[in-house]
């Protein structure tokens, strides 16, 4: 990047947050000499869209936009994401890098239509989000020049700490937040809130009680169970109902909201983590993601059902590869879609209904039908033979052990003594 | 089988529960011209050890083993799992899978110790215990005899119900169950219980309030948490401590209970599932594993800080294929062997302190502390640039999207019409 | 199977093949009291399918089938192998495993036809023939019954040896081979010969050099090669032209005899192998498979030439899963039409020509060109810079690093030692 | 890298081949202020080393390193590599790959040793070797400071083409080379010579005949085998012997340059592929590697003969990520050596003799034995019984088709209309 004058000033698409960071950059931006078009995406963040937009034009931005994702959110990153029943290290729910492609995806839409071959992110350079969003830019406009401040060397050295970034505001106009700052940073859409830095670095201090968003505290949460039943059709869900208010929501954004407010109401889907970044760094996040949570639990408790044994076992790998691709940033790549195709393939006869109860922070499967059950009550069952014969499983066994006793009399008589 | 008496009687050893069915297999074994040696392991399931004992005499049977296999079945076999993260299909934590090479290495070397070249269950013919019982006779005694009379004609059509085995109970002197039958079966071990068939077979209808019996119900649990701290070694659990009480435990036996103890008084651990059986047919069951699920949670933990990322991804392969053959029945196979030995590599610097706090069914991890851990608090700081270049970043991304360009560029414009 | 005369007798569809054993099988059949109608495969092996319906009318067959199944053969079974580079264990092509469930499904769909519920064979109880043809007919025919004389005990120890049946051939008539059988047995169809059995069995001893039929030995093949070129679409041949010649073949029949016939005159595609057979027994085999070789070689490398790498790997994992299936005999199970499906649409873009030559025993790959390339000449250049910033390689690298440093550290000085 | 002349200069170890470009980089290194030590390592390539000695004196060396590495080379780096039968992308066998981190270790060892913070190559900035030889420094020297002139601007835009290092050489007095260059690069070392750029880089064009240097033509190979015997313990070479010749060699080396004798004079080992770099461009490269290919195939079937079948799948899913990794650079990783452990482990027994053929470019396996085969002739036998009864694979395959039942009769008569 140069930081000479352009003529004519080139233009860039800055994904804008509102934010002290964002509007510094902004400035800046100006100030190396382009045009820049802020973007702000509503992934369902608590955020007030107007004041932001009115920020970015006091401050110069060419154009501004403000979308509404949230419903293209929910329906093309996640709920393939569900399907896949995608969790990263056994325990992510990938709350954050499920938004990066859908955000970046619009920018680059953005930054096609207005001509623009320049985007700009105010994602950090030790983090995943640069990753997230910038190859998914290079994915779908492979031409586009990518201005990241927080790793140019002259912007980082000059905002060394965030009390360079207030004295910079304060010096160009930029409203500066009179609320301050949490002691820890957090990114917030409809699937989840994270948290990290700050005080949350150490791994080994307790999350403090006030951090939560989006969930109640367990502790704090109702006395006694609401009971939801999803319904879901090629793995997704359809309709969702509450089992005794009657109440149900059936658009993918009113259903995902739905179980947001159930999971938040009882504290469902919080968890303290360490995992693995892209970049080769653990670091410490926290998560509350309650809406997610129950799908999840839910999905996966349909799928089992209705899902034959082996297919669920390539595709339960092909699932962990999917949330890897998704938490590194490869939504848009080849690999990415061929797997999003298998599993869309796999959830093909993934259909039914899942009652499940949520309390105080925990899902609960209740019973679950469908009308493409492989679930045979007759065949397993203890009490009726079915078209099942129990010699039949001497056999099986049997000639399931003839590679064990060879193993075995080739080791001689080491297992005897045991 | 053969039905006829033989001279001199040949001699097998029972897996004898002291219950109905086991009895009347005892007694009928004897009518075939058997010597029955009987054998009950304790496992840490709650049973009156010394009446079945004597019921055991009383129908007959020459001998009566019973061996307390409780530190064995958690150092040898549950410590295992822990490191292994042995779940299968996602949910179930293998409880029963994992008791039974175990009780079946046992009784394998009393029958050796004995001279019995037979031994005898009381499997079903439809589950999987059978499988894992007899794979594991198999694998450690290949020349041993396998009756299972629920796979024996003869038997089981003399025995279609409930009903007949009370009347040749009664005619034989085996003493009837004064208390009705459960509408379902349970096994129950220190690792957990569980609960199938009869009235859980309908997959839809919701589990009674009152079948759990080792854990209490959530809504009934203690309002505030109970905080733990487990410290690991070599990737098992070496010490729990009651943080508040300063109460702690530290022998594997010791530790795993008072984790069930704790698990329990919260609720910990309650599933319900449909499963997958090894001889193909969907089950349900409902499992309660309170200690296992702390652990579960706390390995997992402690593993993910300590131990490197791409390791972790292989052993988390490693680990699905583990809790596949435990299911299956394989654990005494040469594959299974070979998993073992890898993932105890893999655990070789999982290490550390994880506490947590227990509540109304869930475990929260708090916090994490190592002297082998490779997170570095100074690498990742948001706050601090340690050793680490941001610029590197822009590198390392953009030779990532070298092949996601190429492959746009192959696909024409196909995105960006997105 | 009872051994008591039916009124009105049961139809069986025998699959017949014209030899000793089920000619033998066919009049036991009749002795047994079942009508039987006689099916016989053309899968293209070398055989005298005229004589085959006349010896099994003049046994007695109620009716007798003779059914070419080659080119759904190779489009439905051979096809589908090819785009997975299926291969057993890194080195057998699966030509036995994949003509039974094409054989198979014939019989089924004549069985359902006919009336017949019951099918059966002459495959031995040791093989895995019995299980690819017996899983076929319950995945397509569940009520279907398998009459497999070579596992009922009234007929195996009836017909201990050869000789056995031959005497039992004399006394009823079945006309008897006059020249010795050779000291192995041997399977045949379009896609490849094996051999096993008798003096194979040692898997020390070489194998006699008149074994072979397919291939000529590469001592005496051609002191040229022949160079071929094969037009791939999706992923299977569309075309081969001998390059020199001109000649060229573009229907799936005409293609695959042409390399056989290439391969044949070459000496292309011997292997001597022991493997491990699905019932958990190692077995040596022997097989040719010309044809096949040529195109595993040149799809491999089409495929790798116009596929991202990262969808190659995923797919490289599924083939050798679907290759696994295939050997054990899913074929018609729900994992093997899934993998089908996925390998299938990862073809999607695997076409273009490869240039071959086949000499003695072996091919070698010459070239490739596609119109679907994601190879770029000018980027991986030399000479050429292309769209490629090398400073870019540092970043990355470096990123790549961050792990293995902090790896490093942690074990203290331990590498330096080395 | 700053191009300020250092005082006192700073201390770089060159890896230094000789050629024109490491000697240009040489004098570009001095000029840049540094005090150059250089470092060739022999790792079985032909060179006039004592040629290189004097030359790197000459261009003003402070001290030159001549490291005969063949020992080491075989010992730890291709005994791995066979024992995990480790091959990219289903065919390269990783000759270059694997002798990037032996130079690299024994670079650092130098380096240490003499106080050296900056190490040098002269790899370019698109290929894998960059990656390779720079990844194992980080891993080993976490410290260290790296200079790859072809990633620094002021280098390769100075040295454009060939023209200019000859003009450069001509000005410092580096001797320039008198032939003319092939037009393509190669490298050679024990295991393999690689070919690749120039006019290889069109992957349409067949190689030219006169490219391959250490095989010879297969039609100008001998026109009768040799058949040799490989010895194997724990799934490496002990001992091989030239059957008819009686000759034998048994150390690591001397078995190795062995096996290239023989399989070079009979044109074994010659591929023309393309492959995926760890950059993400496709590149077309050709290979031979005649004692390699010959290993590969000895070793995996001795492997198959000893060890168990799903041990072997394991290992085979093991050995792919270990190719993988060795290509990409990261043999000094944790991940890869905590694979190299799994996979010495699987080799335990895996011993045995394997007899072979080489002739006209390919290997034929003709028999092997071992004395912990895990074959068993009577089991597999179809003339004797052994310890099998055939009936039970009646159990085994009835219960595999359960679930094929089960999905058949849930797709209703789906199958039965093909």
């Amino acid at each position: 990047m140069s930081s000479s004058i352009h003529f004519p000033p080139c233009t860039v698409v800055l994904a804008y947050s509102g934010g002290l960071d964002t509007s510094c950059i902004l400035v800046w931006l100006k100030e190396e000499g382009y045009d820049v078009i802020t973007y702000l995406a509503n992934i369902g963040q608590v955020e007030d869209f107007d004041a932001a937009k009115k920020k970015a034009e006091s401050l110069g931005a060419k154009k501004v936009f403000i979308e509404d994702l949230r419903a293209e959110f929910v329906e093309e990153f996640i709920w393939p994401s569900v399907q896949a029943s995608a969790i990263y290290e056994d325990r992510y729910l990938l709350g954050t890098s499920v938004a990066r492609p859908c955000i970046a995806r619009r920018q680059i839409q953005i930054a096609r239509q207005e001509g623009a071959q320049y985007v700009s992110h105010g994602a950090t350079g030790k983090g995943n989000d640069q990753i997230r969003f910038e190859l998914t830019c290079y994915a779908l406009y492979p031409e586009v020049q990518i201005i990241a401040p927080w790793r140019i060397p002259e912007f980082y050295n000059r905002f060394v700490g965030r009390k360079d970034l207030m004295e910079y505001a304060e010096k160009h106009g930029i409203p500066v937040p009179v609320t301050p700052k949490a002691p820890w940073s957090m990114d917030a859409n409809l699937m989840h809130i994270s948290y990290e830095s700050g005080i949350l670095e150490n791994p080994k201090s307790h999350a403090p009680a006030d951090l939560y968003l989006m969930t109640k505290s367990p502790e704090d949460a109702p006395n006694s169970p609401d009971v939801l039943e999803i319904e879901f059709k090629k793995g997704v869900p359809i309709k969702v109902t509450h089992v005794k208010e009657g109440k149900s929501k059936d658009t993918p954004l009113d259903i995902f909201s739905y179980l947001n407010e159930m999971g938040g109401r009882h504290g469902v889907g919080r968890i303290d983590i360490v995992e693995n970044r892209f970049i080769g760094m653990k670091s410490r996040g926290i998560y509350e993601t309650p809406g997610g949570t129950i799908l999840y639990h839910a999905h996966l408790d349909i799928e089992t059902f209705t899902m034959d044994r082996e297919v669920r076992r390539i595709k339960q790998g092909l699932g962990v590869k999917f949330a890897e691709m998704l938490y590194n940033g490869f939504w848009y790549s080849p690999e990415c879609e061929f797997v999003r195709h298998c599993i869309d393939k796999s959830q093909e006869s993934v259909e039914g209904k899942v009652q499940l109860s949520v309390f105080k922070g925990q899902v609960y499967i209740l019973g679950r039908e469908s009308p493409k059950s492989l679930y045979n009550e007759e065949l397993v069952s203890m009490d009726v033979q079915g078209d099942y014969d129990p010699c039949d499983a001497s056999g099986f066994i049997k000639i399931n052990a003839v590679r064990l006793r060879e193993h075995h009399r080739l080791q001689g008589e080491h297992h005897s003594k045991h």
